[in-house]
């Protein structure tokens, strides 16, 4: 794991030191304290991120959809033909499907990355050819992957993280796309939350009640012979035992891109469940994340109260592809916004309160 | 009241046929159904209230701060001097203050408008002089203005609206300013709901327990006072009696945004007094429009339930000023994009779930 070993190693803890001055600038400001509310926490967390007050807004950005296949699709945990994942990561490159709409928007520059889908993706612009292999194993029943695959799968994330902020990127978004892949992750987030199948497995793209019982039961079958097989004790065969190649991908891009000193924005439930591996394997990453919404899966919330992180979009949500921390972004531009350009009760002459 | 009336007149319903053509467009869209949460119903509303679908997205925008200086002040219900308002009306003017930073973020143009503050306003760029009278009288002892002057404060909203849209906004926003209007806009929020003042009277720029408890009494005997005379059961004298001139004037603008036929996003709570007051003067404005944000003010969440509306936003802001439609702007402009430009699974030859 080369790619993935060196952003670890390259990974240092936040500025506490910016994070004082840029509290120290919010009370200065021409506003009552504590009145931008979540906005005035974000900032400050920017600063600590960038090592300065006021930090800088991260107007370049990236997002990155890893799409991949799972074998627990054969366990009928969804009603989607597997096929939609390759059929979606076309869409991605032809610039039709919902997280294009909303990077383009926001100008955010979209790399597409198939780590593991099952069938051939034609070569496309903007398409990255990284597969690992045709989709996992069904983890219901053997390991998803190996560690070596992980660990490939870690690479691939690290090295694309610290690609796109050598290129400029000043703020990485997190994307994803495969068809089953709420069933990993939901094993991921019971794994490392300590919380039962039925608290963490929800409908994905919409099943029914009947379906989404014998999914929980899918996931409880596959914590179950995780456990007896010893594997979930360490972060990395957590990862390989129950994880999707995408999620391998995304813990390695956020992991790269907290290396990389820049914000990640996470996505939904599926960024959760990345989220929650990556801090496993470097925990020093969790200071560089931001929760860009709250995934109206069931899971979502468990994956963040677990991370600590609060969402900053909440509008029900459920489509992954990197939809919720594209929408997001801008709302954390205007945090970094108001730090740097508002002006201060004493610049602009403005009279404070009485005591 | 020429211009308010007119707008009144000029008002009709939304189109409920647009909003069909959406709803069954957002059905084709390469997406789980529902997946895109909330904003698909705001989606559907903008169709409804643009009278196509796909709606335009509403990139044009313009966000009125109507500021005005409120009698209650002397009341001793904020700890800060009446005279920010004015120092405050300089600050938007200069481009300092955090409205002025979220506006220049999402294209926004900013026309702050002076309809009652108590101090003298020096004229400046982007500056509205449309004083109607320095500051209301003290609304806990009388009516805060007369039926005349608030019938003035609704036309000089109306009007701007209509001259935004004349000029080429295609959405407007709200905002305001006036130091003690979270006093005003609690006493009107209570007697539109009919909610006790406890209920809705908040904290504002953050006042202690002795004040706020000072603050609900202080509510409380406007509301007693305004009902011995008579004066709620007309929302015209009601406004007239418990509002603020900016809040006047915010309601005209609303009414006058829904006459024109744009999407109107209020700001937090005093946007939300001002919409119940718009509302009750014209039923018909309600579908025109969206709650930009959740304050954190007690009263805003009894506001937005009396009003049936969700917020975009809810990040705990409780600065008022535009800042919270601003930042909902993008999230409104998403919907509509996402609704006109995503691929449907015909043109991108995306499988559906099977049945």
């Amino acid at each position: 794991m080369p790619a993935f070993t060196e952003a670890v190693e390259r990974l240092r803890p936040v500025d506490h030191e910016a994070a004082g001055a840029a509290e120290a600038r919010q009370a200065q400001l021409t506003k009552p304290p504590g009145s931008l509310g979540r906005l005035e926490a974000a900032a400050i967390r920017l600063a600590a991120i960038a090592r300065r007050s006021p930090p800088p807004v991260p107007a370049s950005t990236a997002v990155a959809v890893f799409a991949a296949d799972h074998g627990v699709w054969d366990e009928e945990v969804t009603p989607w033909p597997q096929e939609v994942t390759a059929q979606m990561v076309a869409n991605f490159c032809a610039g039709g499907a919902a997280v294009n709409v909303l990077a383009r928007q926001v100008g955010a520059e979209v790399v597409v990355v198939d780590v593991g889908v099952a069938g051939d993706v034609p070569p496309a612009p903007g398409l990255r050819s990284s597969k690992i292999r045709r989709a996992t194993a069904n983890l219901r029943r053997e390991p998803a992957m190996t560690v070596t695959e992980a660990g490939e799968a870690l690479d691939c994330g690290a090295a694309l993280a610290g690609e796109l902020v050598d290129g400029g990127a000043r703020c990485l978004l997190t994307g994803d796309m495969g068809i089953a892949n709420t069933t990993a992750s939901a094993a991921l987030v019971a794994a490392a939350s300590g919380r039962p199948a039925s608290e963490v497995t929800g409908r994905g793209t919409g099943i029914d009640d009947d379906r989404l019982k014998h999914k929980i039961e899918v996931v409880d079958r596959a914590l179950e012979r995780a456990r007896r097989a010893g594997e979930l004790d360490d972060p990395l065969r957590r990862l390989a035992s129950l994880g999707g190649l995408e999620i391998a991908a995304l813990a390695g891009f956020i992991v790269g891109g907290a290396a990389a000193g820049v914000p990640v924005v996470l996505d939904g439930f599926i960024a959760g469940a990345a989220a929650l591996s990556a801090v496993g394997l470097a925990p020093l990453c969790a200071d560089y994340l931001f929760a860009g919404h709250r995934s109206s899966e069931t899971g979502a919330r468990v994956a963040l109260e677990t991370l600590g992180l609060e969402p900053l979009i909440d509008l029900d949500l459920r489509l992954g592809e990197g939809t919720g921390a594209c929408l997001a972004l801008p709302v954390l531009q205007a945090a970094a916004r108001l730090l740097g350009e508002m002006a201060t009760f004493d610049s602009a002459g403005v009279s404070r309160e009485s005591s």
